[in-house]
């Protein structure tokens, strides 16, 4: 059997996506579907509209057929992380062709991310650390090379996959197939008529508390009852940011220099900036802890690390420790994977054992449990996300 | 001037405690009351109903003359540590008699002390560490010397003062006044008809909401106005329960393990029962973290310890260091103060400069800023508890 590739956050899955899976597998003509998908937060640093498990579900009712959860470690990262991470573990689980959309999809990234790899490997001067600066030193390089510069979101994606191939030494072993991006893009949010709106868009639908008849035209009939709901956690302006105030004020500086990405200064920054604003909403201290040496999402993160308590060190060991989380199979998929697990490299994860909580897993589990407290639905407050879950079965193929 | 010294807590002032500084008043023909107040928090580990500045301002009403805070390290603690404190403060701020409130008004709590005392000194085995047993090791050489166990709560710390005058070798500096307590306990929840009510009861009434024509037959007006508008912070079983679990699932064990008190395997029952209670609520997490081995105010202590993030470095750094913080003075107190602060050994604290927030009171003004950020009120939630705040002055005398 032969699988496609997907990296995804489905956040929540929509036609759009579900247009992107058919695409996929009819340009690639594989047999299965294998998504790697964010769990229960996303890369710009917030807690996920649904968690992992009803987010595979949605999936796997879209057309997915197997879903690993790509680990917090990755998944909460800049784009070049995050796209090394997700290309590891696809093609670990055997996949020969990722696809994805771009806005641009008649780049052929591989090759111009070659171009840049090679320029920026002559140049000595050049580290090959994973710094902050590294993704933008490699478009720079690629402007020089190529003369332009990639700027849509998707396009930089696609470049930060085709970067991760090269340097994960899988050319030859997977192909990167872009797809032409139509209709809404990562950020608009104008919801299109015709069946297709972006995540945003339906995100923005559900900040108002719309009907399950109002986006039924936008997503399937079960994520349409889910998002009449509303979030499953509390928004990062209320439960999350006074998490943020409570560990800022009540933890030494010292010790929030140990946490991930808060170097330079940013630890004295944010403790300075929750001082000042102990009394205003979140939007107001964001606006101040705004600079314009990062990005929103980057120092949005860090605000998530500082509440999980994720230190440099734990960040460097769970980067270091992938492993295959499966939150969820087709019939199709559980054939594939039993056909293919002998040659995986890394350790499937299908149901955690005690000593994941505090080995492998331990980061998941943590950033999961907060997760968990977090909710705003009784229900989902009682359910733990990772002790006693086993993958979602769905029979199909 | 002579000054008679009063320990409180005032949680809420009423006419209870107005009962008893006239009498103490009367009692020693002194011309000027001081009360030594706990802070933000009170000596069984919760937020106090109102703050510090607005319970000192209750107490001026009510006929003190002079309000020093009892330091957090002091406040939130045994009653041997917390009387210890008391005493040390009330000394240094020139007081000659301390009346406080017993069960056996007619007993002589320092005769009883020196008893026990001496006992103890000469038991080599005893040793003189504030260690949790010595409170209960002492009653239990008391129970042998004299005869009888002291049970009722306000015996037993008058019997902590006296102990406190003798160890901090001021016998013949400072005498004890116990007066018969009359009417409601602290324990007894019911409202008595003539005017005097405990705290626990009046707190009752305010949990139901009451108006303050409610409150005025056991409060004078201010208090009642205050009271009818409910307490000021969250209260325990929200807001301050989800910082707690927050703390202890981001921590790793062995730094739980430097909290204070959560010593001998707490650290790890704390863990262990806020990972199975994620999803109950606070009455029912304590039901299981309670043990037979530590009292129940001894438990909620060290959650809030932990929500604070308190180590036990920082608290002996904190108790070794005491400090005359004033929260109010009437014209009379502050001409007291004028007269006898030369002869102050102790640092008096008029206004806070900023190398204090990381020195001296840095316990008190995190502890004082968490109180800031769970408050439940805008106005209060916009006014800091320790930075740019004077006494409170009320003009008499």
């Amino acid at each position: 059997m032969e699988a496609v590739g997907l990296i995804t956050e489905y956040n929540p899955f929509h036609n759009g996506h579900a247009y992107h899976v058919a695409q996929a597998k009819a340009l690639t003509g594989a047999d299965v579907v294998v998504a790697v998908m964010s769990g229960n937060y996303v890369q710009r640093g917030v807690p996920a509209t649904f968690d992992k498990w009803q987010r595979a579900e949605l999936a796997l009712l879209g057309g997915v057929d197997l879903v690993f959860e790509l680990p917090f470690a990755f998944a909460v990262q800049p784009a070049h992380i995050f796209a090394r991470g997700a290309v590891q573990l696809l093609a670990d689980a055997g996949v020969k062709t990722i696809v994805f959309g771009a806005e641009h999809g008649d780049l052929d990234f591989l090759a111009l991310a070659q171009q840049a790899h090679q320029r920026l490997m002559a140049d000595k001067q050049f580290s090959t650390d994973y710094s902050q600066t590294y993704a933008t030193a490699f478009n720079d390089v690629l402007a020089d090379v190529v003369g332009f510069r990639l700027t849509d979101p998707n396009d930089m994606l696609g470049f930060a996959y085709a970067t991760a191939v090269i340097e994960l030494d899988l050319l030859g072993t997977i192909t990167l197939q872009p797809i032409q991006r139509i209709k809404a893009g990562y950020h608009e949010t104008q919801l299109v008529d015709d069946h297709i709106a972006s995540a945003t868009a339906i995100r923005e639908l559900m900040d108002k508390q719309a009907s399950t008849t109002s986006f039924l035209p936008y997503v399937g009939q079960q994520a349409a009852e889910l998002l009449a709901q509303g979030a499953q956690t509390a928004p990062w302006s209320t439960t999350w940011y006074q998490a943020l105030q409570t560990k800022v004020m009540t933890t030494p500086i010292a010790e929030l220099e140990q946490i991930y990405q808060l170097t330079d200064g940013l630890a004295y920054r944010l403790q300075e900036q929750v001082a000042q604003h102990l009394a205003t909403d979140f939007t107001t201290f964001m606006a101040a802890y705004k600079s314009k040496r990062y990005t929103q999402a980057r120092l949005q993160r860090t605000l998530l690390y500082t509440v999980l308590n994720i230190t440099s060190a734990e960040m460097q060991t769970a980067m270091a420790t992938p492993y295959l989380r499966m939150l969820g199979a087709t019939t199709l998929g559980r054939r594939y994977l039993k056909q293919q697990r002998d040659k995986f490299s890394l350790p499937v994860i299908h149901k955690v054992e005690k000593d994941d909580l505090t080995g492998i897993l331990a980061l998941d589990y943590r950033a999961g449990r907060l997760y968990q407290l977090f909710s705003q639905r009784p229900a989902d407050l009682a359910k733990a996300q990772d002790t006693g879950r086993i993958p979602v079965f769905i029979e199909r193929g």
